[in-house]
């Protein structure tokens, strides 16, 4: 149904792994490479050329390296200079500008703006319509809700633009911004609609705006105990799934 | 000028009503069904498949029912699953995913994202980049506007999902959010920038982050108590138009 | 690698300069006037008709008028009746609808959504993600960062719509909105996520939801009495790059 091979673009310089499919209308330029069992939907582009490739007669794509078992949903960008793991999902109309770098099994939500020049760790979860300005980044398990947002100017307009760093396994919430430069630990939750401006300890609870911090040894107190660091309860789709988090830190250490 | 029949694909498995124009560009995939005279621009799909279609073989697209007199805008996305009611209105780049159930009279935005599974009535009207969450549901007359969220998770991530409610006639301003859960009644105004986290009684109104809640009683001394409610002093596009809100429930009642 | 010539329709009313590239997929309607040496990427819809096209069958295209040296990224989609002027740039899935008007050396990032009826003045930088309203206007050199919103119905839903005025050089951080009617002065700071519900003088610095007012004279004991007025520390991109902003300054009185 899906899969019609009409008005399909691929660059002879691109390297298409065994069964992918790749659906109507999509167009895929050169030195981009898709590893194995991947599905691109309809209307995809990939390998976007950078601005340079405007003005710049001896223009040459940069690769964009995209893993296995990969599904990228339609009307999603992908540039040129992008190199992404394995096991990666995007929702619909995904932007991610050039030189980012995405780890394994990540999944990026619809309308979701990545700008370039982003690192991503392995198990990120971003979900609809967010904003990850240049040269922001992230650890691994980290998951951020719609409108939340990661600017990078710290007194706009500048040119010292130094995006913010969340850590592990922390929980970005609706329109929660992460200011410029600041450095967010890990297991901390940002309420909805707070605005971050100081960095955090790890296991920090921050809500409002600018965001007052609660350490989550107080998180009991807010009824939150039970709850916080979220990995003992849910298990959907992350590397402990069937094992639990604890069996899966104690089979990660006795490997080492 | 807009319809020139150029590169358009629709499934022998779907029924298109009378008088109905599709744009260049757009991919009507199995099973669906258009009512008469209706608009279906360019570079728009319909019927795009659940995920289970990667993976099954035996995959077959539930059916997408659009009523008639709809206008649906470039690149919108409408997936398999949905029921749609008559004199649909989409502004461009809307994506509705399956199972969504929307009544007579809607109306969404640019951008706007609904994310599956949720409940809409008739004569709503979603501004454009309004996000809804799965299981979300909304009575009639609701109006939302640009960034408002309604969200379905309490304490994310979990697998605890429970869509919000918004209760006949409310309107929720613009970056407003209904947090997982929360049930607000007819006849409220959520204020701009507000997060509302607990019920709303009808004719609320309630500003602020986490929302605080006034009285519509109380809506006068605010200087607003000639405003709202609003429908006797707005009728464009609603069945009170030229009749007057007050007769046309008299209307209804005598009809019953 | 991108101008392939594919599938490309260009309404034969429409007048296209010299040395004016155009990518696969796109769209260019009736009486579309593009400058020379610009670039209209893939996927773009230039001349989106209005409302009218559809019921009325002696429509006819209002001119949409496209500045030289312009370049339109993919997916973005501008309506007939729009004026625009020379070294625009956009990002990606742009909309921009019917009778705006926007000066020179303008910019509007990926997602942003202009709703019609909007003015726009030169050297202007919307970035990604921002939404303008109906009959909004803005002076020269303002900047508007993601999900920031101009809003125009002072009680909604009315039909008193009245889009607020941002003056010369203000900017306007991330999730910040400016309420219907209100004029904000020149050389204003508008804080992430404030809510402006009420006129600004010049040089006002706002902050918080509702936004409460700081004159600039007071930013330097906040620390950033030498980060703004930014005219004098930022000149990328501006007419007075190279040359300093009191220089321009002066040169533009000489020519007077």
């Amino acid at each position: 149904m899906k899969f019609n091979s009409r008005n399909i673009y691929v660059s002879p310089k691109s390297k298409i792994g065994h069964n992918v499919r790749i659906g109507d209308n999509t167009v895929i330029y050169d030195d981009v490479h898709i590893g194995d069992n991947s599905i691109i939907c309809n209307d995809v582009v990939l390998g976007e050329p950078l601005n340079s490739y405007y003005q710049d007669p001896d223009y040459e794509n940069p690769p964009c390296q995209i893993g296995a078992n990969t599904t990228i949903r339609s009307h999603s960008i992908v540039y040129a200079g992008c190199t992404i793991g394995d096991h990666f999902n995007t929702g619909h109309r995904v932007t991610i500008r050039e030189a980012s770098r995405i780890g394994d099994h990540c999944s990026i939500g619809t309308l979701t703006d990545i700008e370039g020049d982003v690192t991503i760790g392995n198990y990120c979860r971003l979900h609809s319509n967010v904003h990850i300005s240049q040269t922001s980044s992230m650890g691994d398990f980290v998951w951020m809700y719609p409108y939340s947002v990661m600017t990078n100017d710290p007194y706009p307009p500048s040119n010292d633009i130094k995006g913010p760093y969340v850590g592990d396994y922390t929980q970005v919430c609706v329109h929660a911004v992460i200011l410029a430069g600041v450095h967010v630990g890990k297991n901390c939750l940002i309420g909805a609609n707070s605005v971050v401006n100081k960095n955090l300890k790890d296991f920090s609870l921050a809500t409002g705006s600018p965001a007052k911090v609660v350490d989550v040894r107080n998180y009991a107190a807010m009824g939150k105990g039970k709850l916080y660091p979220w990995m003992r309860r849910f298990e959907r789709g992350m590397p402990w799934q069937g094992l639990g988090f604890d069996n899966w830190i104690e089979q990660k250490k006795s490997k080492k």
